[in-house]
């Protein structure tokens, strides 16, 4: 399809209809043939892997190790804990037939995975010999949501980490939150080249079963938020519902305490939607499938030079980067430029007869399409100086449209105006549900969480009832 | 449980037991809670990741790219190649119901993917610019079996990678087989430490919907045989039933030639089944957790010495290697000497006060369970050589297992008796499905595959029907 047309609509003008545009447009992704469901091409994916590698590779390090639970789960066991099954049921696909054979009980197809875990957890964890429990997989969940979906963003199907912790004690378990979510924060900011908002859920937000949820948040062009990557502690209220004890040194029976987290393909949606432009994607150098594109340019007469020329270029690149010499004599120069810039490689290398003459290179950044010209003889390092450009430049632009989209208001009327221009409304609150049920319907929107660098000062009073304000909360219209 | 009690029947009287505690006692993997699924715990699951990563990154330098495709196939889709369907539609799940609703159409759990992958191809493939596609996905199928499930062996859920490519001509796509066989054979030799058989599959045993397929088959200590890895040359049959067609150079639309390929977490089964001995599982050093244990042995006068002296030499060791000190004070010497003998683990290292004074190491070889000193000055290459000798015995004698129980016959009397002894049973056959039927039959089994490493020779007949060989055939009990 990247043959056939570039894309037709303005970010700013129809940002839905160009995200569509752009991930399809691209040949990264493509709609699924059930409503909600998207097929991940080669280069879609490869961004997928590339976290995964990432986020897995600093899990090892802090101690986590891999697991793999069965996709199905027994009704029975996706009933044990109450609120769980309250949020989740309603989403859940259910298989109800092998076969021609009928089944005796009705199996879920994980939403998420606590409920097939945590009996093999309450089989096996006798001492505190045995704990805690580090354990995580990466997977695919269903949920199916019956809002309108989009690809990405508000999926049927995605692919995520679920992390699943025990610990012996409520001091062990809370220790965890700040490393996990340092590792996410981590991601977020030095391969996805996004900032998000860092908080706590408010109570009526949190996880379906735990205790206490926290989040990053984004903001999209459009003015939607999405919620990212997440931490939970679930308190002993999984091990109650699945009798999870052990015996403490003390010889008594005690119960865990437990936490989960997660991140998702969603995040790829975030990163594509934030940082492309009218041409296309625009990705980030370590998420992209080849973060240098060389394009020869050449006549009958100039093509020997000019091509021994980019092969020795391009070896001398491949050492240090992924890089892709793009020699086809199918496709123009041109063809190829708008080819490239649509699936937003980082950097593309211009190679003609002027660039062999005078030892140099011309070079266009994706991000900012800037052309400069670059000396051949240290071609490595200065192609490793302007990827670090990107990534700083992409972090500062991300985190620039968040902030200025960040408007604090102390007066309920305001509210709804605000997160209707595209803004999150930053407000203070007294922290309760009643309180936080008005400003939601004032909104719109709904809460997306207590920023952990923000506070209300000791002045402050809530937007709805006037009484002393505990929380500086964030409300926005969320996918 | 590894606390409780060892493995309680040994491996050559009573295997199915001992297989089941091996794996379940080490702790490896454990029973789901729906019949014929299995949980893989954390060092279980690193088995699958090394193989995972090992297989993964010879396709990539191989040109192949990973995707994913979504979970859920229309039933329309399914149902578009015959063959495809009748082989598959008696093991699918059906999912029926989203939440509360009946789903309009039902949707079946992929058993495979082709038929949720080729309609896209349809719509993706116009030009000889877009291809080849050499496409991978790893991810988890579910195939309803209502034989009697075994823990990897036979699993209702496993992970696997499906290969998925598409060619413009059927010369490339039979140059493909050779490079994946390869790959297949590397991992299974090099990193599983396990011998096969390479062969093809008869036309009644091939791929359902394919042209004709190719196989590594195992045997088991049981003396029943295991399909591994496979490739399947599916020439133009999916191209047909999907529409792929492509505009060759000469501008004429054309149908694709397929094939697909996969390795399954069976093959975890395959390897632990065949390596283990009575003590316990014996992992192959590369897809151990660890590949050295060091159990410290020290009284209060010789602790401090003892430790110290133990952690010089596992920073050392794990420069190299994954190497755990299992210092714990909990738990005696002769309880871990047990406790890891069950995991498998390759190399163990004792160290006590005697060890401190002459400089030298005490250890013991999982596989043969040989003890014998080294010195600590070089520890790193020594340990090395260990391992490789590890490696080398551990395909010896796997090789040797399955030699010494291939057995070949021109009597058809005596198929039965061997096969039923533990044995491979080879003959000499015309190649006629008649006669493949009346031999199955006899056999009690089925046929494995036509080994690559052996030929009819011009004088021999087959073993039914006494017309002229065209092959030589494996049959056997399979799992």
């Amino acid at each position: 399809m990247a043959e056939d047309e570039g894309i037709t609509v303005k970010k700013s003008e129809n940002f839905s209809e160009w995200y569509i545009q752009a991930i399809i447009k691209s040949e990264f992704f493509d709609y699924g043939d059930i409503s909600g469901t998207t097929i991940f091409r080669p280069e879609g994916y490869f961004i997928w892997e590339r976290i995964h590698d990432y986020v897995d590779s600093l899990f090892k390090e802090a101690g986590v190790t891999n697991t793999y639970f069965p996709l199905l789960i027994p009704k029975k066991f996706l009933e044990k804990e109450k609120e769980h099954i309250e949020g989740f049921s309603p989403e859940v696909a259910w298989v109800t037939k092998a076969g021609q054979s009928k089944l005796e009980e009705e199996l879920a197809i994980r939403p998420t995975s606590e409920t097939i875990m945590y009996p093999a957890f309450s089989r096996w964890i006798r001492s505190w010999r045995d704990l805690p429990y580090r354990y995580n997989q990466w997977n695919n969940v269903i949920r199916w949501e019956f809002k309108h979906p989009t690809p990405l963003l508000r999926n049927r199907e995605f692919l995520w980490n679920e992390g699943h912790s025990v610990f012996a004690d409520e001091e062990s378990a809370n220790l965890e939150k700040d490393q996990i979510l340092g590792i996410y924060e981590k991601t977020i900011t030095d391969l996805l080249c996004l900032k998000g908002i860092k908080g706590q859920k408010t109570e009526s937000e949190k996880f379906a079963g735990g205790l206490a949820s926290f989040s990053f948040e984004f903001l999209l062009p459009d003015g939607k938020t999405v919620q990212g990557p997440d931490f939970h502690h679930d308190g002993t209220n999984f091990a109650k519902a699945f009798d999870i004890t052990f015996l403490n040194r003390e010889g008594e029976k005690t119960y865990v305490y437990q936490n989960t987290y997660a991140i998702s393909t969603r995040m790829i949606g975030v990163l594509l939607a934030v940082h492309g432009d009218d041409k296309g994607l625009v990705v980030p150098p370590g998420l992209s499938r080849y973060e240098v594109v060389i394009v020869p340019i050449f006549n009958e007469k100039t093509k020997g030079e000019v091509l021994e020329y980019a092969f020795k270029i391009r070896d001398e690149l491949r050492v240090k980067f992924r890089v892709y010499l793009d020699d086809r004599v199918e496709y123009t120069p041109g063809w190829k430029y708008n080819h490239w810039e649509l699936k937003g490689i980082p950097v593309r290398i211009e190679i003609g007869a002027r660039e062999v003459k005078s030892s140099k290179l011309t070079y266009v950044r994706r991000d900012t399409m800037e052309k400069g010209t670059l000396n051949a003889t240290d071609v490595g390092n200065e192609i490793g100086n302007i990827i670090e450009m990107i990534n700083a430049n992409l972090l500062k632009r991300s985190t620039e449209f968040l902030y200025s989209h960040i408007k604090k208001t102390n007066e309920i009327t305001q509210i709804r105006d605000i997160i209707a221009q595209g803004n999150i409304v930053q407000v203070h609150w007294c922290g309760s549900s009643a309180c936080e049920d008005k400003i939601k319907e004032v909104s719109g929107g709904k809460s997306t969480n207590i920023p952990f660098d923000s506070s209300a000062g000791p002045d402050s009073i809530c937007i709805n009832c006037g009484n002393k304000a505990k929380f500086v909360v964030n409300f926005g219209r969320s996918y």
